[in-house]
């Protein structure tokens, strides 16, 4: 049995009653989703919704709990920790994340980053040793894939893009995925939003093609050999 | 008189009983705060410390509100981007934005984040028209001089430096500078705070250094020409 863990970062529903409103990177999502589910019946999905409800930010006392060990922590320590326990059980739990996410201001939505800093956690997603000499970290976890679904309201983000410079979303998340346990990033950009023109409508219905054969590709990728 | 607007974004307080737990940040901030207020008496400024009070983030109903004509506005909209204004307004007022922030998980803390989405607004700090072809933003504030006081745990996020990639906090933020109004940046970066050996304490020494040295030279800079 697989485990897609489903992360939704947008601050825009998808049930609006004008549907212009709706996120475009949920409805992405929804379709690799609806895909996978059909192809993969009784396996387990996870959702979280960031977007809906943002993590708690950290704080001070924080960073005390999670450099004190397990044994020693006290009740309040327990309970300001026990957010970040939760999504990181999520996160073990899963072969394959889910990410969707609008590009705002150029980066990640801060209830986005909200949640990568409650689970980005020593002794939990990365060890810290200072033998290693300068890469004193190292991941915990491994043998995740992450779908990558964006949506941004300009373009040209890509390699090569006129806006690559400009593009702090899907690098620095790349830069993060050995955290997450990640080692293959498939991502699925629509672009153009703020335009609202042909160019927005193909970018949207490509990336809605592309989760779709996407879901279907790792379906087969993923089944046991001796099935 | 000048004003500076001081933002500092780290979640560890300056005060704690054991110093190494203090801010590194918020203490080369105040290095430089404090010449330059004592070279500036009677100067204004501002603080906003969004590390100790975390703006709320952005929801649906705020991009509704911030896309409202303002005499159409409802009370409760009104009450939505009430936060929206305070800081936009802080903003307008400043000359120097010192800002000082830590690195977290290779880029902004997310409460610096949750400031960004509130302060890049439509028809407040950038105006949008598509009559511009594919660039259709434009910053609407000029003239004013970021200093950006940065701390991280790992080294070698500049320019050649072996995390270079891995940056997503300095690029971030200049990327978004002309939304605040920036033309210039100024950047002071303390480095290898996860390694607690020299390296560390000669980049912390020269990050107080360097603060010391700019506010000097930012006070002779902007002593008005018929003084």
């Amino acid at each position: 049995m697989k485990t897609v863990l489903r992360i939704d970062a947008s601050i825009r529903r998808a049930d609006n009653e004008v549907p212009d409103y709706n996120s475009i990177s949920r409805g992405i999502a929804s379709t690799f989703m609806d895909k996978w589910q059909r192809l993969n019946k009784g396996h387990r999905v996870i959702l979280r919704d960031v977007g809906m409800n943002p993590p708690a930010h950290i704080s001070q006392d924080w960073i005390a709990a999670v450099f004190t060990p397990e044994d020693k922590l006290t009740e309040e320590q327990r309970s300001l920790v026990a957010l970040s326990d939760t999504l990181i059980g999520e996160l073990e739990q899963a072969d394959i994340i889910v990410m969707s996410t609008p590009m705002y201001n150029y980066g990640m939505p801060a209830v986005l980053k909200a949640w990568f800093d409650q689970v980005v956690r020593v002794n939990k997603t990365f060890s810290f040793d200072l033998n290693r000499g300068d890469y004193p970290l190292e991941p915990i976890l491994s043998g995740k894939k992450l779908v990558l679904i964006t949506s941004s309201g300009e373009f040209g983000f890509g390699p090569g893009g006129i806006r690559e410079k400009w593009n702090h979303l899907g690098p620095h998340i790349n830069t993060l995925k050995g955290y997450l346990g990640v080692d293959e990033v498939f991502e699925i950009n629509a672009e153009y939003q703020e335009f609202g023109d042909s160019r927005h409508t193909k970018s949207v219905n490509d990336a809605h093609a592309e989760a779709n054969a996407l879901a279907s590709r790792l379906s087969h990728q993923l089944e046991p050999v001796d099935a």
